[in-house]
């Protein structure tokens, strides 16, 4: 017999009664039943209860075992009395009576039980990762995402995309966020950097001939903490292909996402119908460029009924330039108590209050409006606003003015809040949106321009766009929202080197500062470059949304914590002498 | 329709005649047919014949091209003249007459060609790989990488394996390699590594009851510059089992692995029996741990015969302890031609010469020893080592004499040598074989005792074994040898902390040393850990050999030069003096 297992824990049914076996696993629970003992015994695969009485000579062996101890046992199958068949565990008819045990492992006392649903400490947790991944549902997770990694490969290969590995010792190229470096041993003084992500390499291997390319790729960024986010590094499904146009990579890339959700969404609808939606529209209708269409709440613009109106705070308002007044609709929201909670909501976020309308049952049976707004802007403008979004009596509506870019992101808040209390949001399923028509530039804080986003993206009517306002410029440029996350951002790229000189130039960086930065991507373009584009797919986020998690920490196999610590390894550490001695440097004492 | 091809240049054969189509691509060759322009369109899928004539629109700008811009074109598909067919390509049938002609990345003069198979120093072809990269060798190597590595995870998969990644920004745990460092800005003065191996984490993720893991894992080690590895990094395909013996691991590998080079093997014989020879007989026989066995030569140590013989040089060698002659068997081999060849071998490898015996026919008939041992050997003591060898006429024996460890490595390139000049050894096949009862440890220059391969191995005998002699204990560890390449290394570890801290004592590491290096590990065996163990191939070497390339740099998409440096992308480079700044860290001068 094998020196550990003929079978695993979870293999056994009522077929084997009789045989004798031979399992090994972890003990999850010890319980003695008045002489007999029982063990849970636990492995990857399932779970099996093992029992022993005192006539058995692996009675003495299992009455010291400890929780999480690692053991081997050797019994015959028995079939379980119909009363104690358990129905939800595959080994549930039978248990297997032991006759002999032999202890592989032994197990302190644990820090962290793996049985049970104790919630711990995340530190702990992360200390004693080892422990916290045999609990079920992290194992779970863990599994999802091996298996959400392997469908997203074999749905990218199916589509006609090869996997190739882009170099993770690399060059440093300033893409928005900190590298982290690596000093070079054999030339001091100079420093690798890990890959932001693999956008230089994915446009080189277009220019090397490659037509359709995909990764699952690290990325390496030197974060700050936030909550929702690794510290050190994600991964990306990462795609690159030649002579496309915006609606090749969207018809590629649906395929692989919408398959990922219906296969692993556990029965939640996903959505096949995905709209394209202006950036500018987005802002205006959701409040994001990552609406949350499972939200049916669509803003609009309702300046026109305010502009001297006798609501004198917005009609004076609306006589700044650049203002508006935009409404969110609350169908079912029409009670006092309903704003009221609402203007609690806008003062948490800072705002003095949010106006609002609602519509109500007069008493002689008609609709009525109600709210200080509604009276001071007297029954007409009211009447029309109401006709304008479609409410009635039971509805209500809410008022934000100001300059859109002050108050977009707070209309969007209130735009989720509104969807999720009145349970207008529609939970359980996922809805996509390719948001489309990204602005090339925006205007900083000091009022210079800068790229929005991505500075490789080619620029919507080429370098004619570009000798007009930059700040009309739109790019070809998609993000694909999904419940409310950016979970894909890409782009047909500038594959044009006088293009790029000049859409670089209006964000102020000359052309040596381009060949600096990109000059390997640069000179390559000067050799044929094919038309191309792409784009990245978050797949920590798909595997959150896809397990139903918040915290990044529960999708990742070995995660860092927030201070970008690894508990467990003791990472980082100091270096010793020699090392620093290897790389000819020298840490600087603290300021 | 599309705005770039409706084909691609390897899709049209006698089918689409009289199709209107288009094509996008790169210019391979423009010929001038009198008239007549031809363009070889060359993408990713194939290679279109494209023509004009001055009848043609197209024809001004296609007078104008330079090889590798980008066009794309419109036009008719016509069949060819049946003399003009071409049947090695796909798209030989047919060519297509250009009607229209659009740049859409224009080319400079090249610093490299594409088309044709000359030369070019490796420097230039690194600093424009992604030219190099589209020339057809090297493009079917990357190809041929990518499938490779799909069909190691697909076999994988199968085989009930589950991939899982590990972090690469962790800390550093000397294994034998130099880390590269990564210093830490969140916490300035301490860093992390990346890891040489995923050892650690591949035995806490056994310890966290995951069954069978792998990973096509990247692998980074600060290595000095070696022609036949990177300078930085590799990948291996990563495996690991629990509750296994060493047998399970060879019969989970060996079907991916045989499977891959019967898959990829271009119908190249692949060995199915893959026989295990112990350590000490792998170097008796073969001078090697990594045998060629595709050679069907076999040493024997034939001592006894040269003991207190004629010969005197090895009979008072044999007087010093520890020594030995070993017989390298040479059949065929048999003629002073051959035996001053070899000579010529042994003088190359810094020998005197390699003694040496031939048999011929004697002008009698009979068959004769030849040779100055011959000689000096007497005629008895040479018939029995050519019985014992199994020689007869025309075969030869070479002979190597003093400490095994002192010989055997050349030994084992005169089996080499003797193998591929007589024609012996069986070129374009596969033959593997597990080496295996590796010593754990072995004697330093300086007489200390140190781990002679990984400290992390059980050592047969468990705890007992490490009572006795050191040098006397084996370990389970194994290698395969393919071809006279190490392919894949493992082992069944050491999942008892107190073996572990045992087997350390003895190589001179104190308890405190191994908490301090490998604590995370250690901690987590204290917790129930099962008996686990695995291995990892080697990608880079697999793929080499089933491309049959010798240079590593021909199997990777983008590698470093040998002196670590990217050359297209300019790496390493001087930091700023604000990352320097963030990270606490100065750059010492030049001693």
């Amino acid at each position: 017999m094998h020196a550990y297992r003929s079978h695993t824990c979870g293999d056994l049914t009522a077929a084997h009664a009789g045989e004798t076996v031979r399992l090994s696993g972890w003990v999850h629970r010890v319980r003695d039943h008045g002489g007999v003992l029982f063990v849970d015994l636990r492995d990857h695969y399932g779970m099996t209860q093992v029992l022993a009485d005192s006539d058995s000579p692996a009675f003495a062996a299992m009455d010291k075992l400890r929780a999480e101890t690692v053991i081997r046992i050797d019994g015959r199958v028995k079939l379980r009395d119909a009363s104690l068949i358990n129905p939800k565990l595959p080994t549930g008819e039978i248990e297997v009576y032991a006759t002999d045990l032999e202890v592989l492992g032994p197990s302190d006392e644990l820090p962290l039980p793996v049985f049970g649903d104790q919630e711990y400490p995340e530190e702990t947790r992360l200390a004693y990762r080892f422990l916290d991944l045999r609990r079920e549902s992290l194992h779970n997770n863990i599994m999802l995402r091996s298996q959400v990694i392997r469908s997203i490969r074999n749905r990218m290969w199916d589509q006609g995309f090869t996997e190739f590995q882009t170099p993770i010792i690399t060059a440093s190229s300033p893409e928005g966020a900190r590298d982290f470096l690596v000093p070079s041993r054999l030339h001091p003084g100079k420093f690798y950097a890990l890959p932001q992500a693999p956008q230089q390499f994915k446009q080189l291997i277009m220019v090397a001939g490659f037509d359709k390319y995909f990764q699952i790729a690290p990325c390496f960024r030197d974060e700050d903490p936030r909550a929702d986010r690794s510290p050190t590094d994600f991964y990306q499904l990462d795609l690159e292909m030649s002579f496309v146009d915006q609606e090749d990579v969207f018809a590629a890339i649906q395929p692989v996402i919408q398959g990922l959700f219906e296969e692993f969404g556990n029965g939640r609808p996903v959505d096949a119908n995905w709209p394209r939606i202006p950036y500018a529209e987005a802002l205006l209708k959701y409040g994001s460029d990552k609406p949350d269409l499972r939200n049916p709440i669509e803003m609009q613009v309702v300046s026109d009924h305010f502009r001297g109106s006798g609501f004198g705070i917005f009609a004076k308002l609306l006589e700044q330039e650049g203002t508006e007044v935009r409404a969110i609709p609350a169908p079912t929201g029409g009670s006092r108590k309903f704003a009221d909670r609402m203007n609690a909501f806008a003062q948490r976020e800072g705002l003095p209050g949010m106006g609002y309308i609602f519509w109500r049952k007069a008493e002689d049976g008609s609709t009525e409006a109600a709210g200080p707004i509604a009276k001071a802007l007297g029954a007409e403008p009211t009447e029309a606003i109401r006709q304008q979004l479609g409410l009635g009596e039971g509805d209500a509506v809410f008022f934000l003015g100001g300059k859109p870019e002050q108050f977009e992101a707070v209309a969007g808040r209130a735009r989720n809040e509104i969807g999720r209390e009145l349970g207008l949001t529609q939970e359980n399923q996922f809805k996509f949106a390719w948001i489309v028509d990204f602005p090339m530039y925006e205007k900083t804080d000091d009022g210079r321009i800068d790229f929005s986003h991505n500075p490789f993206s080619m620029p919507q009517g080429g370098l004619d766009a570009l000798n007009g306002d930059p700040l009309q410029v739109k790019g070809y440029q998609y993000d694909l929202a999904c419940n409310g996350y950016e979970l894909i951002s890409g782009a047909i790229r500038n594959h044009k080197p006088e293009i790029m000189f000049k859409a670089f130039e209006l964000a102020g960086y000359p052309a040596s500062e381009v060949e600096k930065r990109f000059g390997g991507m640069v000179k390559a373009f000067r050799y044929g470059a094919p038309p191309h584009g792409g784009c990245a797919a978050g797949i920590d986020r798909i595997v959150m949304l896809l397990a139903d998690e918040v915290n990044i920490r529960q999708v990742i196999m070995f995660p860092m914590n927030q201070r970008a610590e690894d508990l467990m390894m003791g990472a980082p550490s100091e270096p010793t002498n020699e090392q620093l001695r290897d790389l000819r440097l020298r840490v600087l004492p603290k300021e």
